[in-house]
């Protein structure tokens, strides 16, 4: 068993760590953190819990060095560095949820973000997508964890990428349900605000758009247009991603290339040609479902559907923290979609 | 290992109940039917089940005898029990999830449903509310699994009443969201006719007001009215309850009474004096939370919430299979709930 | 023409209110108020009025004496009745839409609010529900609106219990689409904690409880049992009521003792036997649709369906002030119910 | 006063039409029709009527031949011309809201559609997009509505093209909410099927495609792409485009292009540059909002927002109806979005 602790646990991506960890067979939760919260038992801030995780609420900012095997921090940005570098021994493995690991270009994470307050640990850190960088993982003791649209964006666009496929010139039209957003007090997430009503946001100025930008640069001359869009729903990321082909690429054999791409990825389901991802099918899953159509003048549509707080932030946390522990990658993470 | 059939697979109890089996870790899925679907994957109907559930339909009206231990029956409506007919040979184990089974009292039935198409089974069913009946469903054959408003609108109840402390007039104001209407195409379950709106219906009429008075009859002089709403969201149904007491007992020696009455109930939990039950806690789980306040001039509010297609069906199943089976009750139903 | 003024119109009720007046032909739109967002134009706080009102925003704080006919308030409560005072000079029409105004027992209003800053302006005050006070009303200057919860009860009630026709004790289940609960950025109000989820609240200690009662006792010896509950939409609020009978009065001959009552309220529709009101069916209108059933050992069924921003705050304010001003009481609130 | 007749008025489109009819100065609904609910008044099918419109339903299938001045057609594609050409005589205008008489090109409609059961009528059908053809409209007798995607993406893409800006390729991303699939009771439109989920559909074979293709095609060598996909929510057609400009011009620049063309469009709302359209603010009303962005690399964003069921749809046909009769173009409609 391996101790694990969860620093701010009280927002969503909290929320649902916890109870993928509760399901964890080899994971004992040792900490919970809560600043805001701190005394109270988890349950009285997520009645979900009730009977089944009742564990008291721990000041974040205390020391918690040497109490767990692995920590996960659901900080906010640049505090999580800070914690990080306070934990961070060589030993113990630390999973950041929030972006300070994710860029190791300091001045692109500064562009987007802020100063970073702990530079120095991001030699050490891994970009955590495990279906990109799954031997870098194993071992590793610092990750971090993508973000929820770059996880669908990277996961559709990389095998085309990556074989040279694609015309430098990559819109990526991207559709989040609210939880995205966290669980902070702000009038444009309220329910009145947000249900029976869709928009985009952040055009240009997304700070997911560096983070999609640099990873797929890596393997291909491209440039990304990202927008962001808010649904009136709870959980799902879906990804429609548009551009022209090099070469034409019959639908089947793109197909193929990809299930070649994800053919040790456990959780990237490619889907039959004339099918297509739905939210629905994923949601409360780590599953990545992809689907996609060329036509014969070489343009191509790639559609990816992620539930957002799982594959796109907690379970692929935990997918991260299995396969640099050196467990089996889906342990504790078989979770089947739930629909209706 | 038990072999478990599923007959009328493709509706929403049958793929919640696919779903529970699924990671239920004694049942081996050996049957999943349907008529319309016969010879499709379920994974074609039901696309969440990728990767995780193949298995072919085979049609409902071939003869499945002998080849499962357990059969659940998601069928119609009489329908089911012209199939519990046929499989119940006093070995495998039968839960029928429509109504056929649940009415001891044929004339009951008849009034409600229709001509009863097996009333020679009726003396051998056992009502599936273990809560309840958990010793006469040990080792029983012939289960008829409750209706989802009844297992809210009962449990919510029952104490009150077996104690004796209600006088005879008992209100319930009860809401469901939508899964419980079914998968039909039926105009009024629309998407647009029930987003953004909210209604009662069937008061008076409803089949589930019988069934739920002649559960509580059983222990007391009440006349139960029931009132139904749709809720505009997928699952859960919240029961609210109200009538006066026979004499003043304070909340918390209620809540002390019902926590007595549910001390060996693993899926109800009874919430603290001043906190009251909502459907988000208890969603994709087999939950049921109860809350309650009295007024010492007599009244009283009884609050209960439960997933309707888990607690108030096919986790309920699992529960009675469970139980009838004698393995652990809460075998594969540790569900947490999900939010958000 | 009118001069009108909407003091603290940046929430729901003031959205609603200046869009009602905005299709008033007798009203001119001569003041919009917001501390907050002063200096902006209303349309930049709600892009709905681009291009159709696009009035600068006053402080609220500043002297409006003089500059309108009839000022609406859409304050909070307490700020409300000391803006109130400022303006009552007997002869421009104040209308509040906050609680101060709503209470002509002082006592009762401090106990569920908080010390009233302005009692002297309760004798001048009428309680605004037209179809209870319509002869009040006409010429009155000081107008408490009633709270949407009250509207829905009281004129479901009212009939009954000035007939002398129900027990004392009466059971109100009322539930609420979000915007009930105004635009502050609280945590329980955000998409995911309401979407997909349904809960009672303040049960027992909601200030709309002393108002219903205080209402009702007027004509009849009553205690109204009030649980509301929060629905997972935008608008509307549907509310059940239950009790006995003091003597049996068959359906039909309830729904016309309704109609009677009923006979000069112009945007009360009470529909036939065997249908029931539903909120799609009054949105975004002003009317409350009313439906009942009772049985003959003396039960009692009322169902009553409003839009809470509309008849049940702003567009019953402006059926105030069409009384008041001795225009026509449906001038300018001929508004159709909008569905889907 | 003009005799209105809606034909096949229980949809969507129905209901709609005659909720802005009956706010119509100018117009008195004189004929309502359905074939599946001939007798019933029109408020039994729609309670939100009643007390407003009590009107009989006639049967479609009758001769209505001279009852009317303007005939409006909601009837599915094919048998819409079939009633056109019955009740064309020159004279009274004809309005058709299903897709036959929206193209010029027999073959593209019947690739599409079907055998086209009309084709004498299309030389003499102006296509009803008004700010497209406004000049066209005064006086026409035979109108082919357009479809609702058809209206975002067109307007959207227009001024674009028209000024020969964009390179061929134009990607289209369209969401809808699912009041656009019409009133069919069928099991994808139902609540569960839909709620809490975002799926693309028909990708590569959307009808729409060929009609927003052909339309553009006549300004300028343009390719479209088009994906729609179901928003979760009634009312509400958001669409996306993008592509790369033949030249660079600042957003600015674009912005005040769009301001120009829409100079004597009184409902296309052009938004200041930073902000992008939102359904919420212009559900019910014909507004269309447009917002834009591009980039010196020559990549554009374009953002434009309808209510699929007013400028989608009714509300359209009654702005062409208005020009066509030579009413003011904005008669009865200067509906105000509502929010929340």
């Amino acid at each position: 068993m391996w101790r694990a602790g969860v620093l701010g646990a009280t927002g969503y991506t909290g929320a649902v760590l916890l109870s993928v960890l509760c399901g964890h067979p080899d994971i004992n939760i040792a900490l919970i953190t809560s600043n805001t919260h701190r005394g109270k038992k988890i349950s009285e801030v997520f009645p979900q819990f009730r009977g089944r995780l009742e564990t008291p609420l721990q000041a974040t900012d205390d020391d918690h060095r040497g109490t767990c095997d692995v920590y996960f921090l659901c900080l906010p940005h640049g505090v999580s560095a800070t914690q990080a570098k306070a934990l961070f021994d060589g030993q113990a493995l630390i999973i950041d949820l929030a972006a300070d690991l994710r860029f190791e270009d300091v001045a692109l994470y500064e562009r987007a973000y802020m100063a970073h307050p702990a530079k120095e640990l991001l030699p050490h850190a891994v970009y955590g997508l495990p279906e990109l960088y799954r031997e870098k993982l194993k071992g590793a003791r610092l990750v971090g964890n993508p973000g929820c649209y770059p996880t669908s964006a990277i996961l559709a666009l990389f095998p085309l990428l990556k074989h040279g496929l694609a015309e430098r010139n990559v819109f990526v039209d991207s559709k989040s349900g609210v939880s995205g957003a966290g669980r902070d007090a702000k009038v444009g997430n309220l329910f009145c605000e947000v249900a029976e009503g869709f928009r985009p946001y952040s055009i240009g100025v997304h700070r997911h758009e560096p983070e999609i930008q640099k990873e797929l640069a890596k393997v291909a001359d491209v440039k990304v247009t990202f927008v962001p869009h808010l649904l009136p729903m709870n959980r799902g990321i879906l990804t429609t991603a548009y551009g022209s082909l090099t070469q034409y690429v019959p639908t089947a054999e793109l197909l193929h290339l990809y299930r070649e791409a994800y053919r040790d990825a456990p959780f990237v389901r490619i889907l039959d040609e004339g099918a297509y991802p739905d939210t629905r099918f994923v949601r409360y899953s780590n599953y990545c479902d992809i689907g996609l159509k060329t036509f014969e003048d070489g343009r191509f549509i790639l559609v990816c559907a992620i539930d957002n707080l799982v594959k796109g932030a907690s379970g692929q946390a935990v997918q991260n923290m299995n396969i640099a522990l050196g467990l089996e990658e889906t342990r504790g993470l078989m979770l089947l979609p739930q629909y209706p």
